[in-house]
């Protein structure tokens, strides 16, 4: 009986050994911006029970008014939650998170609890501090644009992106994890899966090395760019064309969002923050030599950019074309029966190669 | 008769006083990579006459077979142009322009000269140290893209794109320019024009300046972050998405082309460069705080973002659409008449705003 482990946890029908492709709990979704209201719009194509609360009650009707399941009422959604043992994701801007864990823990007491927080170091120590992780699964969708807000949010935002899904609990726990940690673990992967995303597992300190080096410095050097750009007045602006477009075009992202995701990953974006000022300060002292030289520079660049294109699958064409997200990964891929012995260290293994994991 | 002073020069008709849309002169392209290959195009589909050279013999018989009047002789291309007074294109990397002068100045002595490299102030000395002052006035298309060569070339690449076009022989004469390099002037504006670029006037420093900070500093921001996000290994290349996607893609140009223009536009990208250390240092000093900030830079980034949108015309749709350039420009329009009294303070004004001229 190959599926025997895991039977009561991934609806596999026992009848026909098919996985259920359906989750087995609503969602119930805590902040309908950008991420939270797309993932709402994709669960909801997908025929799947979900439902939300957006603090702004403007925003709130303006998503009931598109025929989505949305109420401004905090306590009466979680009591909602509680009730129909809903998956509750966290989809609220980082400085949110403590309180709605706080109200999570008195109204809805025996629900799943993931996020989509783009740190995770500083969720989990939340997490933990109010006793909540063998409640807790961390998840982070890397997509998104300039535009932030429910207007901004779209189906299969996510289609190709990759989400990350953390694992630090099953480690913590030293093996002694509950099965009911597994059953969620399990439930926030199908989720993930049923928004066309890939599924990327890591630890929360190596994910938040990652996107300081991917998602946050970009922020700092495009912010850096659009202001030196600026200061050359108007025929600077005026010349400006495709490498300033592009280079400043996160610089679009509103001010509250990028301190939100930078200053709470300080500690990992000042390392890489460090190595990208080597790096300009080494190409300063080439461009001031009698002979001036960016060769080490534009060599070591160029080569990480192809590197960067193969792995994201980002071919000349999808280059040109600008696509949002690639639809050809070029993320290796791992297969892992969740629970099964081994399965953490498939996990660890998993993050060490970038790669997706499909789960049977 | 308001037209009266430059007729000579415009190409009006006598009779019916319409500016002719066509160029006096056949053009004779120096290089036919992405800029010049691309301009080639642009003029054969105006109907003007339009010749070029390319030193690689395969990429002018490519160009050959697509009906282009294309040769890989040089000498014999330019004996043809001095026959037929043309105007001369220098399209070739900055590598290679002295060389080329030296050819213009043996057999083509009597060509007017314009160019299309990156930098100006360097084109500009070289031209002076050859005697050819009299006979050249710079060029710069803000257009382009990561790929490069003939294959890469297109019809309407420059549609809407700044082309910068320079003056500083006017300022040198002290007024005293010769009704023939007006003439070129003309002719090289009409060019311009031709391929649906904006024509904006810069003396050759200001115009190296303002591209260090809008197309030199972008590339090495962008090469800077490749690598970074590289040291992060599969994982972040793994996470990376859309910021770093954008913010690293002019990290896919040829190395080559990259230090061409960087390394002969030092002293002004250096300045530059110095403004984004700084701001970056600034930026560190805020994350390492007791309660980390980087409001400052995030908000003067944004401000600095969207006073370039309101400049290019970059609404939010065409940033969504990421398109090649922008057809509807923010620039400001002035209009003058070439070598009428008071024209070149005119192009200083335009110059300090940046402006586009239309001329008549």
């Amino acid at each position: 009986m190959p599926h025997s482990y895991p039977v009561s946890v991934v609806g596999i029908c026992h009848t026909c050994q098919v996985i259920n492709r359906f989750l087995t709990k609503p969602i119930c979704i805590l902040g309908l911006g950008l991420i939270g209201g797309s993932l709402l719009r994709d669960l909801k194509a997908a025929g799947q029970l979900a439902y939300g609360y957006n603090r702004s009650a403007s925003g709130a009707r303006h998503a009931a008014s598109e025929g989505f399941d949305v109420s401004d009422d905090l306590e009466s959604t979680l009591s909602r939650a509680e009730t129909d043992e809903a998956l509750i994701v966290i989809a609220t801007p980082i400085g949110a998170v403590d309180g709605m864990l706080d109200k999570i823990k008195e109204l809805a007491p025996s629900c799943g609890i993931t996020d989509v927080v783009s740190v995770k170091s500083q969720v989990y120590d939340l997490v933990g501090s109010h006793g909540l992780a063998d409640r807790y699964v961390g998840g982070h969708p890397m997509a998104g644009t300039a535009d932030s807000g429910w207007k901004a949010s779209q189906e299969g935002l996510f289609q190709g992106a990759a989400w990350v899904i953390t694992f630090d609990h099953a480690l913590d726990t030293h093996g002694a994890v509950s099965s009911s940690w597994v059953e969620l673990w399990y439930e926030v992967a199908r989720m993930i899966k049923l928004t066309g995303a890939e599924i990327i597992p890591s630890r929360v300190d190596h994910h938040d090395a990652a996107v300081a080096r991917v998602s946050h410095l970009p922020h700092l050097l495009a912010e850096t760019l659009a202001v030196v750009g600026d200061n050359g007045g108007a025929l600077s602006l005026s010349l400006a064309a495709g490498s300033f477009r592009d280079g400043t075009r996160v610089a679009g992202t509103a001010p509250a969002l990028v301190q939100g995701m930078c200053e709470t990953n300080s500690e990992a974006l000042v390392k890489a923050l460090d190595e990208a000022i080597e790096l300009l300060a080494e190409a300063r002292t080439g461009l001031t030599a009698k002979r001036p030289s960016i060769a080490e520079l534009a060599d070591a660049g160029y080569r990480s950019r192809i590197r960067y294109e193969a792995r994201s699958g980002l071919g000349a064409a999808q280059q040109d074309a600008h696509v949002a997200t690639t639809s050809v990964s070029g993320r290796p891929v791992l297969r892992l029966l969740p629970g099964a012995p081994g399965w953490v260290k498939q996990l660890i293994h998993a993050e060490s190669l970038g790669a997706r994991i499909e789960v049977f």
